[in-house]
């Protein structure tokens, strides 16, 4: 076996404005690594190789120049970007990682990576996949680990469990539906016995939300020029729940449809991440929180890693019996990744979307 | 005792847009009414004589075409106003009130009110007032039933202490500080141990906030050409709890100026009530929602009335040893009362507006 191999790693090469395009990224043909730590590593670093990169929509806001508000630091020009992935540990000095393992956390989008402490705390030990628990159950493919068992699925459970506390019978609306998160959270909406409704931005995804995902009805938010009067019809009672991927426009025309004492799980914003400040869509119905009593609340998943095992636990028996359907959009090759990740903020991908980088030749 | 008596009325003439004006209001001389039920009103009800009225925010959407969201009923033009008073119970079937008994709640606009079921429910009976329980102990004016010891009370209290749920030594900020809610919300601050810090629009009001209420800081919003930099100087590390009264550009600013995991109680939003759908202010920084993690919360206090006597057992003590300053800015006569009303949307008022009806006899 080769002690070193080419890395090949995805930089930011500047900040952006607007919209990212390829140019803003760059693929480096990179230099030999080593197969192994070298020894003179921080205590408790994971040495990887990449097998699947999540291109998610919190990794826009990272890319502009950092005065913006986000959660997370910004990528700084000339260096690798780094986000969720899953990984075969090659070497570690982490007591609870052994060369051989797979692992789903942060990474880096390059061949290979050298995860060093804080950052391993984000590192996940992957102990359920392939072949399936038994006769009829379907396998969990290793990709899941780039969502539905990893940060997309952990997001959707506790935006919809934790933060939206749904009650049966309840009325569920869900944006950018048939995205990572959006395609979650809608069937977990059903399986909690509510009514939901999704929208999406082609036909195409309309009828996965209604065929597929078993949504109770969808629509496509370009077709619709009165985006409040689209809700009303689908909610003529009004909307209890309401799962914010996008808002702008949308959460107005939300607000103006919600029941009294509401919840809304601020997820994520995709459609202003593009704009510059003073561009951003007027949330101007903000009344509606008072008249209505509605709670917003904001969040991000690593505040709640501690209920990965928990989610883990009640999400995998849906998946081998086939009860949760979920769609992926996979990009092959790193040098993929940048036009992937741009198609998000345009609506190009039908479901998840990944990158497989390399083949795993344990799998 | 006359048997009868004049009875004015202040009625809405006409639905409003932008800013209310005295001639949107008028003052019916009135007729003759009895002093005592009739016996054809249902059963139950209340006859009461009005001895102060509350002017309050909230009243501004029910005068508007009553498309837009608000959470009471608008207001019938041609039909007496109704709002929070302290009144005298002059007859009643209801079985928890009788004559002579002393009340706050819901009444209406005029020097008498018949209150029927089911707004009898909003009737308070008044049972702490005048003298206090002992030596230098201060005098609870039964004027205070319009603010500090009723609605505009209970408001501050479930806001800040229900919804905000504050921890000692958090950072509190408040708009409309000096306003009947305001001022509560920042004293009931500092009595739980918080740093607070409100905004108001005069000079005298800074002074009143700082040298009476005990706000650590303060600051004149119409003085400060960047609300977001006035809420930096004086939050360096930022703010963990706003009590939202006015809206508009000051939330814009205070999201860019929150702390993870703060919280924003949604209580008013008076900047905005008097603005057209299409003029009200955007609101453009909720990206910091996710961010930060934030929860806003709108409420109103209604949903809370089982907290009263809880309230009430809590503030008096407060009140009583002069803990709590408590500014009320006393309108006299009911003729005053649509200037006063008018004035809170133009900052005219110092302190809690409430008009001064009539004397009561038995005071």
């Amino acid at each position: 076996m080769a002690t070193t191999a080419t890395n090949r790693r995805v930089i930011l090469k500047e900040y952006v404005e607007g919209y990212p395009r390829e140019e803003h990224m760059e693929l480096l043909p990179g230099g030999e690594v080593p197969l192994r730590l070298k020894g003179d590593e921080p205590a408790g670093s994971v040495l990887v190789k990449n097998l699947y990169l999540s291109c998610d929509p919190y990794m826009r806001p990272k890319m502009s120049r950092p005065l913006r508000e986000s959660y997370t630091a910004a990528f700084v020009p000339g260096s690798v970007i780094t986000g969720y992935g899953v990984a075969r540990v090659l070497d570690s000095t982490h007591p609870g990682l052994a060369a051989g393992d797979l692992v789903w956390g942060l990474t880096g989008w390059e061949d290979y990576s050298l995860v060093t402490p804080p950052a391993t705390k984000f590192l996940v030990k992957i102990t359920h996949h392939g072949d399936p628990a038994g006769e009829g159950q379907r396998p969990v493919p290793l990709s899941y680990y780039t969502g539905i068992l990893g940060m997309t699925g952990l997001t959707a459970y506790v935006g919809f469990h934790e933060i939206c506390e749904p009650k049966k019978g309840e009325t569920v609306f869900v944006s950018a539906a048939s995205g990572a998160v959006g395609q979650l959270v809608g069937q977990f909406a059903k399986i909690a016995g509510c009514y939901v409704v999704g929208s999406a931005g082609s036909k195409e995804k309309v009828e996965l939300l209604k065929n597929k995902f078993g949504f109770d009805d969808a629509f496509n938010y370009k077709e619709e020029p009165d985006l409040a009067a689209a809700l009303r019809r689908c909610f003529p009672e009004g909307i209890d729940i309401y799962f914010e991927n996008v808002g702008g426009a949308m959460l107005d025309a939300v607000l103006l449809n919600m029941r009294v004492h509401g919840r809304i799980a601020v997820c994520g914003l995709i459609s202003q991440y593009n704009l510059a400040d003073g561009e951003r869509d007027a949330v101007r119905n903000l009344a509606a929180v008072i008249s209505k009593r509605l709670r917003l609340q904001g969040f991000i998943e690593p505040d709640h890693k501690h209920l990965y095992p928990q989610y883990e636990a009640w999400v995998l028996p849906y998946i081998r019996d086939g009860t949760l359907a979920y769609v992926e959009d996979v990009a092959h090759g790193l040098e993929s990744a940048p036009k992937a990740l741009i198609g998000l903020f345009h609506g190009r991908n039908v479901g998840k979307q990944l990158v497989r980088v390399a083949d795993d030749e344990s799998e």
